[in-house]
């Protein structure tokens, strides 16, 4: 096991005492040096339009940003269920640990706007149609290729490319039939990666801010994790496409371009870390574990 | 997508008004019935001396199962520093959102029993010590081979054979020196996987019962998850060895064999999942995401 020289090296430089001290050599990159590194030219910006910004009681709120690329149905969907303020008074009615905080409308018996409709699509798209992949050179448990596309985690069988269940997707709960999601009740993932639930379930989204405090909220004690009668979900005070609230109101955010060459950095560093912590580097890196920077923008 | 045919059959049945109705196909296994239907030899009982029971204020209880096999060292340590009361109004003093729950002596001041020492040893054992794996078929990220030694997930470069970082795994936190952990400071993963900690920080054990409570604690609003000033550590009562309990207070637990057939079939299951819900299964499963069944014994 490496010995963490640099530690000791301003030590043993005073006691020799020389006069002509090596050059200091560069510091190793973190994460955080490439992020903050990145040139402008690296960042783009998240259109307003994708981004569901939900309020919740105790002054918390959710951001989640929307893939109408990999999911367009199920996104405008969510838009119009947004726009015609449904969830405004729903709860979060289930948070099952390692698994999901899902909500919406727990009776699922309340009318939809009519825009809405159940699909099965979106479970995947062409991958010609998805674009060049940024791969991941490591191999994956799930999926023959994994990687990015503009800023999304990704996998791809050759002939399809759908969007993988990591930390903090949000996903479109439905029933036992593959078409009977509509985007009115959705999930949060809080713990290991679902990957599984991959082309199971529609990959709408994911949470930008906020995910901490769905991932922090008592479990159910009910079935699948659904409150029981003596809990007290946590209500929504409102969700909003972003691009509609109040100029005032509205935050801008910014993603590192997954085709950019600090991208690519940090996709090495993340299936190599050698650090002074990091001692023994593993042989690669899994694609939900390089995730890509999103910042707000001042 | 695949229509889900065994749903619609009885309907068909009844229409066509059949007098000698084919035989009902065997229902597919679930992972609730092979675990059900284990045999009484797949199943291994926890000895006590390898679990540590944390009571902790608000009538909550954490349940750790050890494993002296693979951490010899840093399991004696924690035995050594349950016995002498140590833990008992200690507090988990960081909780960092998709990472870890960490606990012990914030201050890291409190000398420890005499037997305890900090040591680089635990980080991997060699791999013809470790024995057999019953191997994953599915390529890993991390490593290059995954599976299960004695109802634990571990990988192995063929050299090394080590335990992996999964949900609710239990490790030795420690400062940048890699023989800086003691065991007295410890945490539960409470999110994705961090499997690039496998071999640079030593895996003790595993939660068994309790990795809820850890997991819905509020986040720490100090730099790395650490509780800040305004914020209340949850309170560790006390932590003790399950056998050096009274015998009316001990719980004892059995986990399934992996390397029985039983769980041969869950990893089949798991690495294929197709049934009602999953109908387009992956193209096989992570190492942390076959979790070997635990149960208490009536």
């Amino acid at each position: 096991m490496r010995i963490a020289l640099r530690l000791i090296a301003p030590l043993a430089l005073a006691l020799t005492g020389s006069a002509s001290p090596p050059a200091k050599p560069a510091p190793k990159p973190t994460a955080a040096s490439i992020v903050d590194g990145a040139p402008a030219s690296a960042w783009k910006d998240i259109p307003p339009q994708d981004l569901l910004v939900m309020k919740l009681a105790g002054d918390k709120s959710v951001i989640i940003q929307l893939n109408d690329r990999f999911s367009p149905v199920h996104v405008a969907n969510i838009r119009a269920i947004a726009r015609a303020g449904w969830w405004d008074g729903k709860a979060v009615y289930r948070v099952q640990d390692n698994w999901v905080a899902q909500w919406g409308d727990v009776t699922e018996k309340l009318p939809l706007p009519a825009a809405v409709r159940e699909t099965k699509e979106d479970y995947w798209i062409p991958a010609r149609a998805a674009g060049a992949i940024t791969r991941l050179p490591s191999p994956d448990s799930y999926a023959k290729v994994t990687g990015f596309i503009d800023g999304w985690p990704v996998a791809s069988d050759g002939k399809a490319t759908w969007l993988t269940h990591c930390y903090a997707s949000v996903g479109v709960a439905r029933d036992l039939h593959p078409n009977a999601g509509s985007g009115a009740e959705l999930y949060a993932v809080i713990g290991q990666p679902p990957r599984a639930l991959d082309r199971n379930i529609v990959v709408a989204g994911r949470v930008i801010e906020g995910i901490a405090t769905l991932a922090a909220l008592p479990r159910g004690t009910g079935n699948m994790g659904f409150y029981g009668a003596e809990q007290a979900p946590l209500a929504i005070l409102s969700a909003r496409i972003m691009s509609d609230l109040p100029a005032a109101d509205q935050v801008r955010f910014k993603m590192l371009d997954t085709a950019s060459p600090s991208f690519a950095q940090l996709m090495k560093l993340a299936g190599h870390r050698d650090d002074d912590f990091y001692r023994t580097p593993a042989a690669g890196v899994d694609v939900c574990s390089v995730r890509p920077p999103i910042r707000r923008k001042d």
